[in-house]
C-alpha cells in the first residue's frame, strides 16, 4: 500500500479543516471517520455560534462540510482506527480491517464521552480491551462480551466469533446488530467488570456473566489510548500552539487537546494542525535531499 | 457613560467571532471596527479554506459576518481605537472623541503590514506619533505631517489643523480627501523622517518637507504599542491557549498573536477569547460578592 502524507483520525470540524486545508495546499489526505462526520455535528440543534453561518441546524452544518469535502475531492475512509504507532519517520494505522501507513498524523477524534465503567481501568490489559483485532488471539476458545457503542463495533464482534469460544454481544444503541447467529445478543446496560488477578464477569442491570474478557468498543478513544507514547495534559492531548504533540509528526487538534468543546475552535486548531503537518513534510523533504 | 463588561478591538473574523459567542453567552459586546469589517475579508478574491463555505468570494465572506452580526444584535462602533489603558479593575479605551470603559478588553487587531518607514522606530516619541488625539496639545503653532492609511485618519488631520501651525496631508489610498481648507494635501510617497535629536523632515519620493512632527496614522496599530504594559512575543502579543494575555481582564486573538494567518483559526480563536472573558467576568462577580 502506498503510504499517505498526512492521516487524519477523525472527521469532525477539526478534521474537516484539516483535510481541506492540507488539500488545498496540494496534499491529499487520508481522513479517517464516519460518513455522517461526526454525532456531535448532526445531533446538534441549533448552532448560533459558526460564524457566516448564523443559526444553522446540526444537519445543514453536517451538509455545508460535506459540499466542501466534495468540492476539495476528499473522501471519508469509514474506518474505526484502533490503534496508531509512531515507527520513526512514519506512523502505522490498525484498523479492523487493515494497517495503513502516513508519515504524518492528525489527531482529530474528538473526546470521549461518559465515565468508564467500573474495573475498566483496573482491569485494562487484564481481560479488559479496546480493540478486537489486536486482541482477540488471546481469546482463543474462551468466553467474551463485547460492549459496542454503534454499528461500527459489530464487524469486529463478528470477527472474535471467529476466534473466541463463546461471545455475547452487548450493543449500547438501537437497531438490530447484523451478526453471526453463534453471537448471543444481550439488550442490557452493562454496569462492572469484575475479576481477581484477570476478568472473571461482566455484570449487568440484568444478571452477571461469567467472562475472560471484555471488549469496550467505543466510537472514540482516548487518543492517549490509541497512540502508545502520546503525551497527555488533564485528560487531553498536550500540544503547543502550533498542534504539535510530543511524537514528531504527530499533531492534534479539536476537542482531544482541549476546552472550550467548540465547533470553530476545533475547525480553527483543525486548519493550523494541517498547516503545521505540510510544514513538517517539507522540512523532511529538506532533510532527506541533503 | 456606561462601562462595557466586554470591548473587541477589531472586526476581523477574530473580533466578529468573539462577539458571536459573547452576545450568545448574554454578554453585549462594544466592538471597534469598521463598517467593512476587514480589509482582508473583502478584499480576498476566493476562499477556499473556511470549513463549510466552500469558493466563497470575500465580500460574500464579508455579507456572511455581517448577517451573523445582524442576527445576534450587535452593531460595530467605527472608530480607530488609539490606547488602551489598563486601569486595575476596568480598561479606559480612548478613540479620536472619546474614551470607554470595558471590564475586560479582547484584542483583535490583525497584523500590522509592511515595514515601518526608515526612521519612524528611531524617532518614536521624539517626533513620530501614532495618536494625533493624544499627542495634537504637542504641536501647537507647528509644522506637521500627517500620513493616512485610509479616510479614518482623516478626522484626526481635521483636528490637528485646529491645533498645528501647518498641516500636510498624504494619503496612502485614493479618492479625495475630505478637509479643511487649511491642510495641504501631498500625493507624494514618504520615505523617510530624519532628524537629529528630534524630528525635523519628511522626506517623499518628491522632496523633502521641514517638520516638526510626523503622524503616522494606520488603520492597524501593533497591539503592543495600542497598551501600553502588554507582552509581546516575537512581533506577536503573547497569550496562552485560553487566549490570556499577560495583563488580567485583557484577552488577544487571531492574525495578532500569531502565525498561520488564517481566517478560521482567527475565528476560532475569538471564540476560545470570548469565553475566557466571559469566564473572568463572572469570577470577578464571584470575588466581589465575597
Ligand atoms: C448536542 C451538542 C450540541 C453542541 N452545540 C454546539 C454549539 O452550538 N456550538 C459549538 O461551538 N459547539 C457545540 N457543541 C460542541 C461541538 O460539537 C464539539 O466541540 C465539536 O464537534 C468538536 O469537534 P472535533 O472535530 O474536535 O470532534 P468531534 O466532532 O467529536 O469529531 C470526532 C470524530 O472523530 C471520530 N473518531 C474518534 N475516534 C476515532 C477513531 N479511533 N477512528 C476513527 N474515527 C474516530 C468520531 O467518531 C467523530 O466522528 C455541541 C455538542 C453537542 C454534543
Ligand atoms: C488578499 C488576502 C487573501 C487572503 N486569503 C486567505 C484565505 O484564502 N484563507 C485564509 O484562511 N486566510 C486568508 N487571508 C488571511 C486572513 O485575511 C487573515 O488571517 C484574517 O483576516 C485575520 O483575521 P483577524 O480578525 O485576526 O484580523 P483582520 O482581518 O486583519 O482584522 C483586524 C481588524 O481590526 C481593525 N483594527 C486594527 N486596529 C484597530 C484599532 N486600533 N482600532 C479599531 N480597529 C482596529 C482593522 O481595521 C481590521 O478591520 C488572506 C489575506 C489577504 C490579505
Amino acid at each position: 500500500m502506498e503510504r499517505a502524507e498526512i492521516a487524519i483520525i477523525g472527521s469532525g470540524p477539526a478534521g474537516v479543516s484539516a483535510a481541506i486545508t492540507a488539500s488545498l495546499r496540494g496534499k491529499p489526505v487520508l481522513l479517517f471517520g464516519s460518513k455522517d462526520l461526526s454525532d456531535k455535528i448532526g445531533k446538534a440543534h441549533t448552532i448560533r455560534n459558526y460564524p457566516g453561518l448564523p443559526d444553522i441546524s446540526g444537519e445543514a452544518l453536517r451538509a455545508a462540510f460535506q459540499r466542501h469535502l466534495d468540492a476539495m475531492g476528499v473522501t471519508v475512509t469509514e474506518a474505526r482506527v484502533n490503534a496508531v504507532y509512531a515507527m520513526g519517520d512514519y506512523f502505522a494505522i490498525q484498523t479492523a480491517n487493515e494497517t495503513y501507513e502516513a508519515t504524518t498524523v492528525i489527531l482529530a477524534t474528538g473526546v470521549v464521552q461518559g465515565k468508564p465503567l467500573p474495573g475498566e481501568e483496573e482491569f485494562l490489559g487484564r481481560g479488559v480491551s479496546y480493540c478486537a483485532t489486536c486482541d482477540a488471539p488471546l481469546y482463543r476458545g474462551k468466553r467474551v462480551a463485547v460492549i459496542g457503542s454503534s454499528p461500527a463495533a459489530e464487524p469486529e464482534a463478528a470477527y472474535m466469533a471467529e476466534v473466541a469460544g463463546s461471545v455475547l454481544y452487548l450493543p449500547l444503541y438501537d437497531g438490530d446488530p447484523d451478526l453471526p447467529a453463534s453471537v448471543q445478543v444481550l439488550r442490557e446496560k452493562p454496569t462492572a467488570v469484575t475479576g481477581e488477578a484477570v476478568v472473571t464477569a461482566l455484570h449487568t442491570e440484568a444478571g452477571e456473566y461469567p467472562v475472560d474478557g471484555v471488549f469496550l468498543l467505543r466510537d472514540a478513544m482516548a487518543p492517549t489510548q490509541l497512540v502508545p507514547g502520546l503525551e497527555g495534559s488533564g485528560g487531553h492531548v498536550a500540544v503547543n500552539a502550533k498542534m504539535q504533540t510530543n511524537l514528531p509528526g504527530c499533531f492534534a487538534c479539536g476537542d482531544a487537546v482541549g476546552l472550550p468543546y467548540q465547533y470553530v475552535k476545533a475547525a480553527g486548531e483543525g486548519n493550523v494542525a494541517a498547516l503545521s503537518a505540510v510544514e513538517y513534510l517539507a522540512a523532511q523533504k529538506r532533510n532527506t535531499k541533503e
